[in-house]
């Protein structure tokens, strides 16, 4: 159990490694953010930084040895990275997490294991068995990189008469994973936390509305179902159980209706704090990155308790240029992640807007 | 107009300083904290940081120069450091504000000209004038150094039998104020925020309880009737305006009652963020810490509704051994200040509750 005047290192220097040590801070902890040489905006807040590649084990060891716990802000920390590090210092969430959620393939064998839903998938190595796989699943199908694909990249929507090998091709061959298309109405999160003794709280189902594959807004509460609200909560404490996870993680999910019966396909699980999650620093009682920091200093999980109707809005690209009129509206609360330039598509900030509850 | 990526240079390592940089973070602003050697908490979450005498030229010349605007964290700023950095950048509060509430007379012959309501009080600079002094204003008074107290140090009470001498003495002979004793039924405080074009925001009337001369608890809403709640935030107003202040302040009163009617007596002026606004940080809609940074940096004002009632406790030295405990309590909101020692009356965080309103 960490204490505070305890130094939590965090891998990655982007808005979530930043917005962890901001909310470290106020729980008397120190945060030592190790991310590669380039625009690192977490570095502003730190109380120390390492600049290096994540497979510097020179540097990699000493930054273990100076910090109490080690967790990161993304999944594709190489597992390598995260047990070489776990030989010096705790590391939440493990390597297990990382390894399962970095696969997409192992990953949906991992979620349909436990007997949760999930899109029917297939393990694609080359064209001939995307055709064959495409056969079995029927279109539209959506062919994705098993590893290394956020916000869209690395994916492909196969429809009608679209072409197996040029598919592949705009994927680069690399080992995939063919998913059948899940006609969701909405697209759907939770966010939780677990701790190493078992400890579980997950924040509101909340519905999640993308623009060009990249998160534009987030509602909570969300439009679902007593029972989808439980199921899908419940899904997350399965997830979180079976990884043994520490630390907040996130399940995205699809909102399907079936027979005017609304339930949940999940699709992926994220092993971090996340950005359907970022209502909560505004918008519950304990945000997202505290609920992080106690879970992996192995403390008291907080109140998940929502504080009215939360809207949250990401500022992509250029939107950031809004930040003025953010500021002018009464009650809207902005978020800018300090970094130095706003390139298209790339997340600037967010703006968190509480409504009294209807 | 500041914009965001630009940097705040703060005077001052403590903890003012450190919410100060967590606040400017989250809104796209860099922070640079000035401090002489020392445990410096402010530094772990500051992006820059310049560890230097307040009296050396140089260095405050380069760090006038590395930022967009210039604050402090406390009163004690050599006006002559104010006056040295405003010839580079500009510099909230500005020196007028400092000077007039670094000295307690200057203060108390301000307030009172501006024909709002302070305690009797009389310039000392000899025994036999204290002698007089009281002879005028009567038993018990309070003797005050005119520069440099806080927290009940500098000050000593005179009641009936009590040698002038003496008292003059313990004050170590400094130049001082004395001021009539007022029976006052409790301590208040408006902590409010000014920008340079004159928009004011005030939040509610908070009553303070204090301990061994420290801030033990500040609760808000206060006991007062709706009269004095106006009229204390008039006068935080009318302070700010003569000062033509710019960022945030408190002004703390005395509540008292006369032939049953309420009303206050205007007791200092805080040129800075306050302790008995730290309830704003969980409890209002924007903390009095943002709010200072939207006044310095020339930006709209925030919304400064309370969010419920609320009660914030100081953790003074060993009380700081509680955050467990306050961890674990739903709905506290734990706030350590990163400081190396708890030593006796060192203030090390504090803790808010926020209750639906009754």
């Amino acid at each position: 159990m960490l204490k505070p005047g305890d130094t939590i290192g965090i891998l990655g220097g982007g808005q979530l490694a930043r917005m962890i040590a901001l909310a470290a801070a106020p729980l008397g902890l120190r945060a030592h953010i190790y991310a590669p040489e380039g625009d690192n905006p977490a570095f502003q807040v730190a109380d120390a930084v390492t600049s290096a590649a994540y497979d510097d084990l020179g540097a990699l060891e000493a930054f273990a040895r100076a910090v109490n716990v080690v967790t990161y802000e993304f999944e594709n920390v190489p597992v390598a990275t995260a047990g070489h590090l776990a030989s010096f210092v705790p590391v939440h969430p493990g390597p297990r997490a990382l390894g399962i959620t970095q696969d997409r393939l192992d990953e949906k064998t991992f979620i349909s294991g436990l007997g949760i839903d999930v899109a029917p998938f297939a393990a694609i190595d080359d064209v001939a068995g995307l055709e064959a796989a495409l056969e079995r699943i029927g279109r539209p199908a959506v062919l994705k990189t098993r590893r290394f694909g956020y916000d869209g990249k690395g994916q492909v929507m196969l429809r009608a008469g679209d072409d197996a090998a040029a598919a592949f091709a705009a994927i680069g061959r690399h080992p995939a994973v063919l998913e059948g298309f899940v006609p969701f109405e909405r697209e759907v999160s939770v966010v939780a936390a677990r701790t190493e003794d078992g400890r579980f709280a997950a924040y509101e189902v909340t519905e999640n509305e993308h623009r060009h594959h990249i998160l534009h807004r987030s509602t909570v509460p969300a439009a679902v179902t007593p029972s989808v609200e439980t199921l899908a909560r419940d899904i997350a404490r399965r997830i979180g159980e079976a990884l043994g996870y520490v630390g907040v993680f996130a399940v995205e999910m699809f909102l399907v209706v079936v027979d005017g019966t609304q339930s949940v396909v999940a699709n992926e699980i994220a092993p971090r704090v996340h950005n359907s999650g970022h209502w909560t620093l505004d918008g519950a009682r304990t945000s997202q990155f505290e609920q992080h920091v106690r879970a992996i200093a192995g403390w008291p999980l907080g109140a998940v308790e929502r504080l009215g109707r939360v809207e949250m809005t990401n500022l992509i690209g250029d939107e950031a240029e809004s930040w003025h009129a953010v500021l002018s509206e009464p009650g809207a609360h902005l978020h800018l992640y300090g970094k130095a330039e706003a390139r298209p598509g790339r997340k600037m900030g967010h703006v968190t807007r509480i409504f009294p509850e209807a």
